[in-house]
């Protein structure tokens, strides 16, 4: 059956990214934002067994009662939860522990998909995937942060994702304005935030075909763009005071030479070519402003994105993370996947090397507040 | 001359505005949203004599080059600051000194518009009586804080804004679908965030012809609605449940009764056909979603705007505070004004019972956080 | 009557240090240590209504229900109170409003005392006396810190307290080991935290007969001892990094001079000759490990000062504040009065130009957490 | 060799207590006072890598020289370090790679001790023993503690520390005042802090032979101590208002009982004859206070201990930790040990089943904030 190998073929794929770690990355949780790699393991494995198994197989026997506890994220409608600032104070259930949680859970899946789930079970399911392909990308996101914040600088591979981030030749695409359809179309699986398709009406535009290199962004630097209040926002200027921001994450100016973290270990030269990456959108703004540009909205990005090569890394947005006119929440814990973030956070359009493949689509919302930067992003211009 | 009249009227409501005070209110900050009475006196005088009076009067004399120091707000073009949750701590300049502050320049003022000043001053002259008529309305805002959080919950005045707040006749106002256009259009003075005018594509909705009431909001509170985690955004429940927020601002649950400050004194029962004020975006988005309906978008707002009465109080929208297309700010720090807060916003429209009625205009976009509810808002739902 | 004039003028003084202030300046409270002056005044009363007038006055009319609430400042077992960070933020009751409840109990006072209470009232009475000028010494406190944090360095007055800080000829003073006696003997008055009168073995040991002056304690910063982590106790160099603290409170160094804010108004060059003061017992203790030295226990502190001059400047002990052998406090709100301050604090001995001379005597036990500058203290060695 | 055989069973025992934990347990740092067991075992080692082989071994080759960096505790003397809350964030070195650490530094510790190193080294060698001792009780309690604290609570082990904590039979051994010798005599290995032996007068006193148990503060629990302000440190009264505490850590209310998290694993009912553990000093002074007792003094404590059966637990006292007369600290960073940590802690006497053997010595000064609980701790009453 194509349900059940795509299942295991996504859940072996959250494994083969932990397998380089050692046993001690599983654990730790460095920032708030990021997750303990065994704790990603955990609650996608969690998500099937709560939503799929629990109502649907009559035999399933739950692996440990107090999981459910350890690994729900946010789901209020499925009870009390670790607050996430403790993930990282957890050392149980130890990672053999939640290898074994996946053994089980999966084997009890393979059970339950010998036969065809009626359809509600079977949306479920793909929404499930789609979960656990979300935090496949955020455990990269997150093992880059253990790794590349450790003193040691430890490497994650030889191989890895990160090779080839080297920027298109610049251009300038003009779209010219009228109505324009926005929002997923098809039969496929999408996300709630994406649904309904409507119009929107967009003035003419120009949209750069490249992304912003780490050469541009330097220049940036060495302008003194982080020292002049003019081109950040208020909120980003406390931020960056606050902070003490003087460049990307990852890169560290050491005996006159800009260095970045690399996954191979240790710290090597900035790329210039390869696009900027781990900033924040209160950064993108404020290079755009430096440049006389601005970000491009994402509707402005989805209709521009069909004309345009993209997908490198995720691309701030002007635009605020609100809801399409028509939408709703799903009924129950599902409905609480997306609707409720939809304040104070900025739409982020595209992929990232860090995505899953079939996540790469035109229609596609991420979000992330404006602050955060420690996930693959970037920064294309308009104006 | 028009202007001279016009600048010495709205100087003299700042001051009829205060009247009411005894010293001691014009002085403390009880949270860092709220600023001591005698900064706001102090700081719209400093940018007429920053602005104006410096650059373009060769004989003016500086009333106390100290005043820069004390109340610059957030211009960082124009030197060092008092941080805003310091404001509170400044026992001088005195009261008597910030009237003596004023009457300088006002002196200054009238005698420099005693010929008609160039077109540039003249623009910069409206704006920063605009300015002031914004921090009049602030002005209300903070002593209503100020007295209402006394414990002594001390009188305002006998005669006050608060009077009539009584809602319409609720009924829904149904807008097809279409291109509609957006923005400020006209000579007279608006602020450089309504502009430009543009096309907006919106499908078709309906909007309430009444703001919530009181009575209409009880229910919500009767129903637990603060207590239903699945009518909230996931950071609104942090704030429900961190600042144990049960009702509105200035509300009190005492011996089985709600009663809420009143400006002529003491605490009051709620007045049922009243409308709902003093709540947050997040308090807003929560009772339309318990009411199955949803806020109207600023666009959506401004397009109705013309069918319906609005105007008592400020409308909480759906929509985030971001540039119109083609924005773009002033040089200097004229173009600090707007451009900067456009992060983590959200849009009020139309105008309360404390807003200057020149300020009454149906593209007028105001801004607040969306945890914010010292102002004067409402709510008004659609569909 | 003595304890009727005594009470007449000792509530007169407290109304006399605040004579020369602004009515804004009674009204802040810039930092949490300091209370607003007009606090002080009504809670100082708010003592005498509560312990002497209310219980034992039948006729008493109380001023306002609600003055307990808003001047209890640490007594649990009388209810409900303001916080002490709430203080400034209270516009009312107006400082008219608390002169006149002043008044009001003064003349109910006036009454009472018009018969001679029995003797545990006269006690209680006493006690509110004695309180009233421990208050009188922080409103001192209290007025220079709200002064001289003042962007504008405004004048408390011409003639003040710290006129002559010049400290005395420096010589050691040698005391023989042996066993002493310590606390207080006789009938007058004294805090239940001198008592009892019991024996301590001292061994030998030398001690300065002067304060620490300002020339001595600028070479410390000279030699750059805030930058020197070996002479810091652990959580002060924590203090002394997080704060950026690199002089004495009220200095500053401008243009290459050290000046300090004056009582005259101003800043003002460091008068070398004078003693140091307002420093914390980080520094105290920090500078004393800079000269290879030590500060003096209370002990040793008591048994010396009979031999010595003492009193411009509260001396800084190495002692903590705890209680004496067959310490007991009193039943009541009474017993709240120094008990439950006795952990993680400093003795200071002596007394200084801001206390009230009957306060004077050589077994008074001050106390101050270890970090707080804004009293009048000073430093003494031993060895 | 009788100095190696020493250094060799003392570094086994800091890994014995380890070995029941999985990987994962030596990672975590779920609060600031633990520290992770991989860096108490890194740490330990790094003492004698510093300051015996790299001084004083010619031919030693350091194992990593970041390790500096991230096994430093506190010594500023030595350099940058890993700041304390830090330390749960660090996945690398791994615990393979800390062991490999520690055999590394032994080998050449064995090579180093083949010959008798000179008296100083000797001193500063016993010394790193002294202070592996110490971690190892750290390791013990930290333990507990991130076990304890998992939700699994998950078993130390079948054989553990806490067998044996019944209290002994209660009586009050009375102790004549007079003078008596205080601190340390003898050539044994004591820590600077209970030097030098010196006189001290002692008045009457009494003090119970045997430690509070857990049936005692049960009905101290249970008169609702917990809720009356008047037994508390006004700071300890916040403090439990603040944490909302209400009973010994490891405690639960489940069901109507009372458990504890026990080292065998999971929840099992209190002990009710064995001592109360794991208070903070807060909490015995309230217990005390409610009892109409006292804690002793730390001198009362030692010249007591010759006639009474004491070990099981550190026992809070109501001294300040404070220097002894002529303390003075060593030179360079042995130096910091003790004396810096001299301020607003609170003296423990005795020893507990955590404690090594050859620290149990009635001159031995444990010291903890007052508010700390974690360690093994209890409370004998004094009158």
């Amino acid at each position: 059956m194509l349900l059940l190998s795509n299942y295991l073929s996504i859940r072996k794929l959250s494994e083969t990214i932990c397998e380089p770690l050692q046993i001690e990355d599983y654990v730790v949780q460095p920032i708030v934002d990021v997750s303990p790699p065994k704790w990603h393991l955990g609650h996608t494995t969690w998500f099937f067994e709560t939503f799929i198994l629990k109502p649907n197989l009559i035999a399933y026997q739950e692996f440990d009662a107090d999981y459910n506890y350890v690994f729900n994220s946010y789901y209020e409608t499925v009870g009390a939860r670790v607050i996430r600032t403790d993930r990282g104070n957890l050392s149980r259930p130890t990672v053999a522990d939640v290898y074994k949680y996946r053994a089980h859970v999966n084997e009890a899946m393979e059970s339950f998909l010998c036969t065809e789930p009626e359809e509600s079970i079977k949306q479920l399911l793909i929404l499930g995937l789609n979960h656990e392909q979300q935090h496949q990308e955020l455990l990269r996101y997150d093992i880059k942060y253990i790794l590349g914040h450790n003193p040691l600088f430890p490497a994650y591979a030889e191989e890895h994702i990160e090779q080839d981030l080297k920027v298109e030749q610049q251009d300038w695409l003009k779209i010219d304005a009228g109505i324009y359809e926005i929002g997923y179309e098809g039969s496929d699986f999408c996300f709630d935030n994406e649904l309904r398709r409507h119009k929107v009406y967009l003035p003419d535009f120009e949209i750069s075909t490249a992304l912003v290199s780490n050469e541009e962004y330097l220049e940036f630097i060495k302008d003194k763009g982080y020292q002049d209040f003019k081109h950040w926002h208020a909120e980003a200027w406390d931020w960056v005071n606050t902070n003490k921001i003087a460049c990307p994450l990852y890169w560290h100016f050491v005996d006159g030479k800009w260095l970045r973290y690399d996954l191979t270990g240790g710290l090597k030269p900035i790329k210039l070519k390869d696009a900027v990456s781990h900033i924040s959108f209160y950064e993108a703004a404020a290079f755009a402003s430096w440049k006389g540009k601005r970000l491009p909205t994402e509707f402005e990005w989805e209709i521009a994105a069909k004309k345009i090569k993209w997908g490198k890394l995720w691309e701030w947005t002007e635009s605020a993370y609100l809801p399409y006119p028509g939408f709703s929440k799903a009924p129950g814990a599902i409905g609480e996947y997306n609707g409720k973030f939809m304040v104070n956070q900025k739409v982020l359009r595209g992929a990232s090397v860090a995505t899953s493949p079939n996540h790469k689509r035109i229609t596609y919302r991420n979000f992330f507040h404006p602050n955060l930067r420690w996930h693959y992003n970037g920064l294309r211009l308009a104006k």
